[in-house]
């Protein structure tokens, strides 16, 4: 993690800590460089990535606020800070259906960007909230960038390991949504009747350096999920 | 509009025009500069920008890359250029139910950050995307901000006339989903059946000095509508 990161965490963790709320200022620039020892154009970068994750924002001559919803119990489609905090604070688990070493199928290999004989990493999980059905999920992982995952990874936040045990800088998220009625298979997973609403959620996870290497497609419980989002416009 | 934003627009139609794709790289910061006859930091703010609504992405050391996701279909939940772009390519139209001055309810007056007492416009339409209902919207506008709304005004892009008949900055939302069943009448504006899914997005958009003025309630038609979002994890 560069140091510039760090802060970045730092900063948002003291906001957390601190309960603050959409609206409080952040102390100035130059504060900020004395409290962390760093120099302006870390700070500064800091603060840019805290924008892009939609934590903070910038006022032209004002200051820097904080960037806050007001709403609790809802999940965060656009931070993956948010998502490591959501399986903490909703308790979030999982039960592995299938873990395997495979072909991706053609969906998978175009959102990826590999060839069909490349091999990926096929994983099914059923993902629990507060002990509720939240969704299924399929997820194939371009295996020459994820080059191991195990039973045991995947219980847990894959995400935590691809940074923390490859060492890979995740970058951004391009994701798709609708909305349809769940099928027989479906229905029977989630606990719900055939013909229910679900939402589908596709997503395509690069690297820093715009690699893809996670597709993704969850099929949500909507009895148990409400999600949020944040944008720049 | 500033000027790092006029460039930011103008870079951002050159990737429109030249249909470049995802990880097409974009000129250098110096050749950038020319081609506006700009400073280094308004190309810059531009492109940091640009990375914030997710149109670029930066790669350390390498360069400016564009960020533009490969399915067509799909409505923009985090970007408002996005959104006008859609009003075009979707021929997306609207036909009002209501337009008048009242005081808030309860939970618009808690998202707008305003008394009971104060004025709101109110705005219903229903609104279509090739001649097929796409949602319902309801939508309440802090009057003190939003000074002026007209049926004329509401039947095109109201946040067209936002920021060009107002003169007023947007800066970002706070979007909130679930999903759930259509009751009755929700189901009749739609045509739809009574208990069939429906998409639930409640937006609270802000000035970019943070001021919230539209907090907007809109009812998916599930059938004709599928979503896109990107993130910066």
């Amino acid at each position: 993690m560069l140091k510039y990161q760090h802060i970045a965490d730092e900063l948002e963790n003291y906001i957390e800590e601190h309960k603050l709320q959409q609206g409080d200022k952040l102390p100035i620039l130059q504060d900020l460089m004395i409290q962390f020892d760093v120099s302006k154009s870390t700070v500064t970068k800091a603060l840019d990535l805290l924008e892009k994750k939609g934590v903070v924002f910038q006022v032209r001559g004002s200051g820097i606020f904080v960037r806050r919803h007001k709403r609790q119990g809802y999940i965060s489609l656009t931070s993956n800070q948010g998502f490591k905090k959501n399986l903490e604070e909703f308790h979030i688990t999982s039960e592995i259906i299938t873990l395997d070493i495979r072909k991706p199928t053609k969906e998978a290999a175009v959102n990826l960007n590999i060839g069909l004989d490349d091999d990926v990493y096929y994983v099914k999980r059923i993902r629990y909230i507060h002990g509720q059905t939240l969704c299924i999920e399929e997820s194939y992982f371009n295996k020459s960038i994820v080059t191991y995952l195990n039973k045991e990874i995947i219980t847990e936040s894959i995400f935590n390991y691809i940074t923390e045990g490859l060492g890979l800088n995740i970058g951004f998220a391009d994701t798709y949504l609708h909305v349809d009625k769940l099928n027989a298979e479906e229905a029977e997973y989630l606990g719900l009747q055939k013909g229910d609403p679900k939402l589908e959620v596709e997503s395509v996870f690069h690297l820093t350096n715009g690699q893809p290497f996670d597709f993704s497609k969850l099929t949500y419980n909507y009895v148990q999920s409400q999600f949020f989002l944040q944008a720049v416009l």
